[in-house]
């Protein structure tokens, strides 16, 4: 799914897309089953570091409180993840469903249950179904191993309103030569799905690495990837990434081991994230950052009710920061995502979008062009406007936003902060699909 | 338009909703033309005192920036207004355009050309339409009164895609009592209409009030009804309320002259609002609340393609900032407009907005009902939920649901922060309207 472009120049050659999924990485085995509506998947990945990035919604479902104590002490063995039901505002009978799911695979697979964690997804505010989670956990229990359709298997079982199966995998060469795996399965229509359908993401890798590593990695990534993406706005009680590493491929992230682990220790709180990034091998950061974006993108176009995929490029900003507000200002707002399904390269809705996020602009200097991937057409240069109407900019732009894929690139000329993010148009559809999904 | 409920309890006889919108008020004359999709309309109200509240986008329209200045001395005599194009991203050229509006106008009825505001509504980024401009302001010029009729044409006359005219009045009985009257005139559907199509508001009022004194009561009024009003959270770059007050009435609208023009007089920003608001006759603000809630209201119920209007009532939020962004953020949740649109009491999105809005609340305590005016029923009470699959409350709120206005009271139980926002469903026709509109 990743192609060369999604790579950055200087890391060609030492990431490489390759198949598998999650089970890309050695010893990671999965499987998944669905009943009806219903759907469980469990990866196995015996004895792992954890680290995971979960909803800032303060409204938060029981299995994300479950899974952050579960893996508050670093250690893990598998996941055990269900559709078709939230485990949100379940009370305490919702606690006592993820501990009986992750009891169940336990006892079956003879694995502590203190190393299991739980995600679900789907309707919210109804009671587990837990005799038909039951029988499906027996069953994938029954059937995990490390392959292809393993893999596939997985990912399809927790989709919900999801049409397609959503799964990446690279391997990374290091800065010293040395190959690690990185593997994952996704499901997620957006940043959100309806009646809070969850983004889950589940990442395995083979490179050695502890759990405040992995918490810096997948930080950083999530906040490139999953963070920028975008298709109503709201935010689910129940989105949970996690990323897991077996160490299988003897190679350590962490450059210079001594100094850099202990500046890795030291940094114990999600603000000064940038204190021991470079601590960690650019490569495998590199390679994270891409399949975290390439499975936030499978997600954007396959956004509820979408047609079209939308990408919003921001240069220029004056910090990063205002790169981020911008571009997903653009990408939120329901004025260009209607104009995007009509096929209308309507400027003015994108450059007020800006203008509301927040973000520095000079209304007299800024830049804006749309591009297919193959075409591209400026529609204002520095502040002059070139896609007045009757001017083959604008029948130019217009052709360009036919596209299935559309990509925005604005340059603010404030600076030097640049964020990119994801979205899709907004259609009847959406409509559809979220006015006549009931409780 | 108003109707009892509306009006607050202790404000009950002193706050009287009357006829003939803008023209209720004595000497303020209306005139408004439309010729295919351009209308022009004019207020005039000689030598008034004048305050405003525009637009806080970054990216503002040519009449926005010509209008601030213009009234920035106080002094004002009339507006000029139209609809069909936006003077936005027109350069220099428009300002130019909002001095010939300006000075044809004051040409035409003999008054300082410095005392013309302008503003405009409609397309962005398209050369205003000037011949057509200038006919048709020399036909509204000729036809100017004080009539309920000429408030209408003038409503009429800006409107873009909203369906309906929007127009409202209010007697008020002063604290010594005395009568003053307020009416005004505005158009638009939601925050925003499509390309930025704009809220405007004009009101006119007889009580004696400088600038400052408008400005801080105007503040004040749009705080609560026009910033509390979503459409899709797109914000205008045209966005403009004017008030103006020519004393007519012979009635000041501030208590205790002597300290309370003084403690007005020292307040110069924003930030210190509640600073002077004591100053100004109670009766009065509200009167002035009123009005422009009921205003905003109708805008609400106007958006673009909204079939039913929606009010969110957040109580107990522990400040009145964390109510208005709690009650915001449901107004503006695609998944909980498009419940609304589908008749789904589903108050696990409604609760979702709120979560992830910032606003303080305890998921183990908090209460959610949903109302249509004439009934009332609880979803959530101090946590405990009652509206589960198959009981009466979820059947009663199914059958609430099917009504045109439809009211959620959420109780946070946090402190005594209350607030409520304005919206309305999201539906098919709004992404129609809005990805067939061409620039």
């Amino acid at each position: 799914m990743i192609n060369e472009g999604d790579i950055s120049k200087g890391f060609i050659g030492t990431i490489k897309p390759i198949d598998g999924g999650i089970c890309a990485v050695s010893n990671i085995k999965a499987a998944g089953i669905r009943d009806g509506k219903y759907g469980v998947s469990l990866i196995l990945c015996e004895d792992c570091d954890v680290a995971g990035v979960f909803t800032s919604n303060k409204v938060t479902a029981a299995p994300v409180e479950y899974t952050r104590k579960t893996i508050e002490n670093g250690r893990f063995s598998g996941i055990i993840a269900n559709s078709g039901n939230a485990n949100c505002f379940t009370g305490n009978q919702g606690v006592l469903d993820c501990e009986e799911m992750a009891d169940i695979t336990s006892k079956l697979l003879k694995i502590p249950n203190t190393e299991i964690a739980t995600a679900s997804t789907g309707v919210i505010g109804r009671k587990m179904p837990m005799d038909m989670i039951k029988k499906l956990i027996k069953e994938v229990s029954e059937n995990i191993e490390n392959s292809k359709n393993a893999s596939i298997n997985a990912a399809k079982a927790i989709m919900t309103t999801d049409t397609v199966y959503k799964e990446s995998a690279v391997e990374v060469t290091l800065n010293n030569g040395e190959k690690v795996k990185i593997g994952g399965i996704c499901k997620g229509t957006g940043m959100i799905a309806p009646n809070m359908g969850t983004m889950l993401c589940f990442i395995a890798t083979d490179a050695i690495a502890n759990q405040k590593t992995l918490k810096i990695a997948l930080k950083k990534a999530v906040d490139d990837s999953f963070n920028m993406v975008i298709v109503d706005g709201d935010e689910s009680t129940n989105d949970t990434v996690l990323l897991f590493s077996n160490g299988d491929s003897n190679n350590s992230i962490v450059l210079n081991e001594e100094d850099n682990i202990q500046k890795i220790e030291k940094r114990d709180t999600d603000d000064n994230l940038n204190y021991a990034i470079d601590s960690i091998d650019e490569n495998f950061q590199e390679g994270l950052n891409i399949l975290c974006k390439d499975l936030a993108k499978q997600m954007a176009k396959d956004g509820e009710g979408a047609t079209k995929f939308l990408e919003v490029e921001v240069n220029g900003a004056r910090t990063i920061g205002e790169a981020q507000i911008a571009s997903k200002s653009v990408v939120k707002s329901s004025l260009v995502k209607t104009a995007i399904f009509g096929g209308d390269p309507n400027w003015g809705r994108i450059i007020a979008a800006i203008g509301y996020s927040g973000a520095n602009m000079d209304l007299e200097d800024f830049s804006i062009a749309v591009s297919s991937g193959k075409e591209l057409v400026n529609l204002v240069i520095n502040g002059e406007v070139l896609a007045f109407e009757g001017t083959e900019y604008l029948e130019d732009a217009e052709k360009i936003m036919k596209a299935k894929e559309i990509k925005v690139i604005i340059d603010l000329k404030e600076g030097n902060g640049n964020a990119t993010a994801y979205g899709c148009d907004l259609t009847y559809d959406y409509v559809k699909i979220n006015a006549e999904y009931t409780t």
